[in-house]
């Protein structure tokens, strides 16, 4: 991660904090503004990546020992020369796939400015977050979140195989069926049920409790708080 | 997008920007720390999210005409009672899949403690942004902004194209919450709530309601039914 020309302390300490959350170490600086660097070493958990952080002249210099250089860019009005990848198509990806082969230094230039032209020139690759048209303009510690969070994400969630099936456990036919005729006797006695409906009220009372997927747990739960309630309505216990 | 006790303005403005970025625009404030959002009206290209922004003094009143309600968590040491998904996963898939049908409030913590076990009880379930486990906080302004991007992704970048839809339409917050509240007066009349057991109770109710994934129509029937039931018990109508 290479910061070109940073002005702000926060953002500094941002991107070393997301740097940390991600699971990644490496935080570079070039030309960073006076005292930017000095007031940025108290990022929440990210002292150990701002202690190694490295102060760099050039562009060049910084990336001098990476495989890929790819810069960020919010492509306001500019023509670009670069390959130009969204963050969450083929961007992202090859950054991931990248990375277990060689080492990646992604560019983010200052806050007001962002990466130059001739930042690009070092660039194998242009690399976008999407935004609406709107408001492209992200903050930038909230745009290396957002980068870093992309490129950490699992190989397995990034590319989704077969959808796990989702395993519930129900409640028995049996207690769901003792719960609809609890509530059912509660209805009738509160007034609820009307005479001549009672045949459609059972069954629309039934379909009711099978929609809710109860949990075995959850039928126990039901059960209690309506005998409760159903106690106090004056009806015998089932 | 609701923040929940947020105390530092720079956050709120963040999460505006954010929330600008990705093509958002709904910012509701649970509770702001006093100054906090006074403060916050500047943030970069968001003063349209900012002057809409809403204040509430709960999260049911924040969430009340919401469908689907989802809390983040970085889940530290705790026992969880709701299920949990992550973003990367199923978790970013399933809120974009239902922001088609319904409106989706997202929680996001004070940046101290994140939300409450009680804040949880209003959530249909949680969301973890999969960090490295050396650092696991990440910065609310930053973590807000990842999940924009990945819930903003694009469907197609996101979903291979076989893979259904699954709709579901869910009855509001604001209807669980005055379901859960009948619920709670006819078991308290009932003996069921035990002197001193009052919070447990209302926290259980408020989980075993949103586990049910009602529809609207269900929430409907299970509205007339209780109403019916705590009339018959004496309880005056709400």
């Amino acid at each position: 991660m290479v910061l070109v020309r940073p002005r702000n302390p926060l953002n500094i300490g941002a991107a070393a904090r997301a740097l940390s959350n991600f699971g990644f170490r490496h935080l570079r600086l070039v030309n960073p503004f006076g005292v930017a660097f000095k007031d940025a070493r108290s990022a929440v958990g990210a002292a150990d990546v701002l202690a190694e952080a490295e102060e760099f002249e050039t562009v060049a210099d910084a990336v001098a020992d990476c495989g890929l250089v790819v810069g960020t860019t919010a492509v306001r009005h500019r023509v670009l020369k670069q390959p130009l990848r969204r963050l969450d198509e083929d961007g992202g990806r090859s950054i991931r796939d990248e990375l277990s082969s060689a080492r990646v230094a992604l560019l983010f230039g200052s806050e007001k400015f962002g990466l130059s032209t001739r930042d690009f020139t070092h660039c194998h690759w242009l690399l976008n977050v999407p935004t609406a048209q709107k408001n492209i303009s992200m903050n930038l510690g909230q745009a290396v979140a957002v980068c870093l969070y992309e490129i950490a994400r699992s190989v397995e969630s990034a590319r989704p195989a077969e959808e796990p099936v989702e395993e519930i456990e129900r409640a028995t036919a049996g207690d769901l069926e003792l719960i609809t005729s609890i509530l059912l006797d509660a209805l009738r006695v509160s007034g609820y049920v009307k005479p001549g409906t009672e045949v459609v009220m059972e069954e629309k009372a039934r379909r009711l409790l099978r929609r809710m997927n109860l949990t075995p747990g959850d039928a126990t739960v039901w059960l209690g708080m309506l005998r409760q309630i159903a106690w106090k309505l004056g009806i015998k216990n089932k």
